[in-house]
């Protein structure tokens, strides 16, 4: 018997726009850091470590922050195949002629503005005359008016602070500054990310383009969406539909209200197109639209950390009565269920559960839940018991009195630990809500939470009722595709 | 002609509740701090101030803390008219006989727990059986099973941390924890609060007894209750219409659907009754129901700092495309309205904008916000405008390269200095959206932007969705007046 050979992973397409060999950056200023134009990429750039060279165009200097800069483009020796624009809209067209005459451009990321947003007619023509120029002579455009790549695999950083471990989340964004939301708030939740790029105006490579791209990488699990305006209805519901087939997709289309789109069109010229058929879209692609960024950041993390659940019947377990019923509320309002606890269940915890202020039940309210050694005696009965698909725990840090018993240390590993050997065992979910800390010890202290979550593959959201909403996303896309 | 002299100020029949004159706590812990005990009462009495005296009643020690300790009630020398018990179940008849024989005492909080909500028939005895003595003797009862009285003017508190700079917003509440939390979560708010009462069962003193004496209150200006069930429902139903006619009262009801409602009968021995009763009283009442603790806090927020808005027109305005976008639909959503700029206003805000980058319509998106001089220059003619009721701005701290480039204290100042002159001049609400920080340095920063948004009687929310939720509350109150 002759075996096949394994097919050879298939690189997407468009996989060189995110692994350049060498970038020139226009328009770097010579202030370092004094905001929002090029220098903000360079500092990305070599934050995030770059493996090929980084030279800047600039009119009068040699060199900027140890790299060699020119006057044009066409000047640099070295083959250059990404270019970042962030000179004035004016002298564009300049640019992308010496990206021709170059010979060996097969990128530009026009960070620059005031094209076909603007609402005025010139500067649209101007916008499609140089994107049209570009494309015609081999060379793809990311933008204009955005912020481009982050991609950990090819070292991309559109800004700094981005982490450069990789994960299976993708992210696709005609805002830069949602892009960067996502990835900001995103970190320290445990969310990490293949490729994420901000595509602005999308006059060139558009949404569609990037569904088709994430659905092939191999790199991506996990898609998400930021999106302002509907380009190329029929190719972008059939990428949707690829895309979704494949990976859980969450979308978030900017321009619901009619207030929604007439801003989408001042911010990226986008005409938002009809909300229902763009719903009735996602729900044929079995894609997850979402109305928020917050939903669509919680959807990732669902999705990331919870490869699959079993059914909707939840054990909700923390301290604090009046959160076990609000969070009992929460959870039963996003679709899923709370059964009673099994009576062995119950025996199990009220052995070790005072019988004064707590509560042995679904909603568990323990005052043991902050005792060490009853800790894991009463969240493994409810991880082990027959009725139940996963563990909603609910806590939070500098909460009063109670919170000062403890090592605090020594509480995060007892829960990170205990949760992360119980999802291993059980393969059940394992989910913990923390509320929103609001002093700076306390949000060190959910940040270190967080990161130990992270480490044992336990999804971690802002509150009960976030947590019930992405839970339910994972539900619906298993159904969608049962 | 002679004047009638002016109605002396209403004392309502509950006064005394908030304002005793001698406490003894029974159940202190000698370990102090040692959580959750009446240690807690203690620290959280000598951090407010209480400025009678606090006796302790322990069992085998002369004094706990500087305190003098007693080991019975009947042995105070003083007269003591409030007794807060933290003493087991099973010792609080004994306890409740020594206040009867005392003589002097008129209410007792129990904090004790493990009554009714155990759901043990002989446990349920017990609490009727001892709240009927003490009802019969003339001492009112808080509880069983709750936190008690958080009251500036009576210098009480129910936790440390809990501010003696009173404010207009009552809290009624049968959970401990949300009240404290509602507290914790709206003092960095400038929540500012006249009384909260945690009431757990609710045995004698219950919610409506509560609506009725802050409807009466004068300290009172905005009433917000979390209730679990439904006591005595007519009485209940008069007395929150009585309480809606004449203040903003904001309703979170736990138990709204079957999960949360036995997770409340197990909490507070609630029956939670039907949520479509409930929902059609709070309609005919005027009162605002809301669905979590969150959008209960944001609704004191907006009562307690929007005397007054004249409709649902809203400016928007802040930086950041992809937020400007969402933003828009969150409002619009909520019921607002974003109507474009008069000819006139985006006159005065062009002169100042960048064309790049900038929006000048609804929202306005424009990097001239980040510019100290033309910060103002853009938000007047917006505040002024004569289609527009209220501003909302949204911003954040820490988000990337641009907020390096600021002296971040001048920049908070400028914020809240100019709105603060703006809803002064003009009448019109200035409404404030930070994003939820996620380094300690940033929550720093947004502590100390609500301080001073506090200081400018200028309402702060964690995003534009929940502005918007609680403005639309506003609106809506208005509305049922009308």
């Amino acid at each position: 018997v002759t075996l096949a050979a394994p097919e050879a992973p298939t690189v997407p397409a468009l996989d060189f726009v995110f692994h350049p060999r060498a970038i020139a950056v226009a328009g770097a200023s010579r202030r370092e850091a004094m905001g929002f134009n090029g220098s903000m990429f360079v500092s990305a750039l070599l934050e995030a470590g770059f493996d090929g060279p980084i030279f800047l165009i600039h009119p009068t200097v040699g060199a900027l922050r140890g790299l060699k800069a020119y006057p044009r483009l066409t000047e640099i020796p070295d083959e250059v195949d990404y270019v970042i624009s962030s000179v004035q809209a004016q002298f564009v067209p300049q640019l992308v002629e010496d990206c021709i005459a170059k010979g060996t451009v097969r990128v530009l990321h026009l960070f620059t503005a005031g094209f076909t947003e603007t609402g005025h007619a010139d500067r649209a023509n101007m916008e499609q005359t140089v994107v049209a120029r570009a494309v015609a002579a081999g060379i793809r455009v990311i933008g204009p008016n955005c912020m481009g790549l982050y991609a950990p695999s090819g070292r991309l950083a559109m800004a700094t602070g981005q982490t450069m471990e990789a994960g299976p989340v993708a992210m696709l964004s005609q805002s830069g500054f949602n892009a960067q939301e996502v990835v900001r708030y995103g970190l320290p939740r445990g969310l990490r990310f293949s490729k994420v790029v901000s595509f602005g105006n999308g006059s060139d490579l558009k949404a569609a383009d990037f569904f088709d791209y994430f659905a092939d990488d191999p790199e991506t699990r996990v898609i998400t969406a930021y999106m302002e305006g509907i380009q190329d209805g029929p190719r972008l519901a059939g990428a949707i539909r690829r895309a979704s087939a494949t990976k859980p997709t969450v979308i978030l289309k900017g321009g619901r209200t009619e207030a929604g789109s007439r801003a989408a069109n001042s911010h990226t010229a986008s005409l938002a197109g009809s909300s229902q058929v763009f719903d009735a879209l996602c729900r044929q692609a079995g894609a997850i639209r979402v109305d928020s960024l917050e939903d669509l950041i919680d959807g990732a993390v669902a999705f990331q950390f919870i490869r699959h659940i079993a059914g909707p019947r939840i054990a909700f377990v923390g301290g604090g009565g009046g959160a076990s019923v609000t969070g009992a509320d929460a959870l039963q309002a996003a679709g899923l269920e709370l059964p009673d606890l099994l009576p062995d269940t119950a025996q199990q915890i009220a052995k070790i559960t005072p019988i004064a202020g707590s509560s042995v039940s679904n909603p568990v309210d323990s005052s043991a839940l902050f005792m060490d050694e009853a800790f894991e005696g009463t969240v493994r009965p409810c991880a082990e018991a027959a009725n139940m698909d996963a563990i909603v725990f609910h806590m939070n840090f500098g909460g009063g009195a109670v919170a000062r018993r403890y090592d605090v240390r020594k509480r995060q590993e007892l829960i990170a630990n205990t949760f992360g050997d119980l999802q291993r065992e059980t393969g059940k979910p394992m989910v913990v809500a923390i509320r929103n800390p609001i002093t700076p010890d306390s949000l060190e202290q959910t940040i270190q939470m967080q990161e130990l979550l992270y480490h044992n593959g336990i999804a971690s959201f802002a509150s009960v009722e976030r947590a019930a909403r992405a839970i339910a996303m994972v539900l619906r896309r298993q159904k969608l595709l049962a």
